[in-house]
């Protein structure tokens, strides 16, 4: 773990008031950690959109698991890209409806891809790609 | 189930070919279900406006296990919340970070609130609120 | 004006050291600067979700000038929201493709709407609402 | 011009509903012009991660032009980037506050750059890049 450092922020107090009323809605306590949330997160879009680091990814789908056929290709679909997803969780939304979080890891671009594959499967009823990090690049 | 209605698009064929490039790279075999995700995705923003519908949204974070004290806050949290947090998943990045992912069900003010809580949460390095659907109005 | 305020931020110095190459990339001089446009960009997300107050915004769009009425259609919406269209710009692009920015100021929710009715035109190709700020909110 | 083709789209009919309801709100008269501009805004996004071909943006930045050297700093920005920089429209929204945007043409690279430089000069209190098309290619 790296050292930790500080730096100061000038800023009109105003500004400041605003930004304290916000953050304490999100539930912080604490002005450091919403700055380096505020950080990590714009590091993050950066490093998605870079071709030489890992990322980790969910793909999140809801499906009608009585569509036929559709369980089975999804399944199919994540096997061929088994060196990608490390894990699965599924839930029963209702009589009909599935939800399964697909967690990946691997090369921004076979991550985006893996899960397009997924979320353009026919009978998807709706896909989402998240974009995260393995951690180990924001200390 | 509801049943098929069918509607034709008149569209520049220009624009057809630079849509079927478009849809045929992330994996479509077909206009119809491209332009159903097209419209759903579009709905499941609707959604997450109002607030007299459940949703589905996922909340990830990213973090490090070693951090004191930080996975029983964030198991406080899902305590607290449990009424909305329908399943969590957990992957071990590597010797230090961790990746969870929560499942929640609700109305989207709430949702959104306990995910914000979780990601604000000191120590965690990087979390995400992804909006989905129940499926249940999006056949 | 108001007063400049000073806080401190604290954080893993690889952290820092990443923070500072982003931004440097992007043109700042100045870590203080970067942040408060963190900020700033917050908390103009959060006021266009509130409707008591104003806002500033522009509407973007692209269209073909030869397109049947369509330049009149734009300009009679534009003479219906004229409470809430400041100022207009017009751009030819080409022979054919024309591109106005419309920028507008009033409610959130009008100054969508008014965006909408624009972009939803037929034989508009491409319309964009960006969401910015008086400036008042914002110091 | 290109010619007209026309497909035919299969779907539930609860979902068609829900789209006629949202598209209806959003001032569409007509079911292709919402397609339409489902798949333009797709195509766009996707131009704008290409670097071969130009696309047109504007860059909004909202500043006091009290904050000294501030209108001169974006005035020599703008000057070094002229050749990107079709036109550019300003606002006084009141005594302090002014508004500014800037169009531009060129690859998307060199867009996003220019307008990055615009935001993240000190006393801009906000900005924003938009993201659009030249038109020429999307008929």
């Amino acid at each position: 773990m790296s050292e930790l450092a500080r730096f100061g922020v000038s800023i009109p107090d105003d500004l400041l008031e605003k930004f304290d009323v916000l953050i304490r809605g999100k539930g912080y306590n604490n002005r450091s950690e919403a700055i380096r949330d505020l950080i990590r997160d714009r590091l993050v879009e950066e490093i998605w959109t870079e071709a030489d680091q890992d990322v980790v990814g969910t793909a999140t789908v809801v499906y009608n698991h009585e569509q036929s056929d559709l369980a089975q290709k999804l399944t199919e679909i994540q096997h061929q890209k088994h060196d990608l997803i490390i894990s699965a969780v599924h839930v029963h939304l209702d009589y009909h409806n599935c939800l399964e979080v697909l967690i990946m890891r691997g090369h921004p671009d076979e991550v985006k891809r893996a899960g397009e594959l997924l979320i353009s499967t026919r009978g998807v009823k709706h896909g989402k790609i998240t974009m995260t990090t393995t951690g180990k690049d924001l200390e």
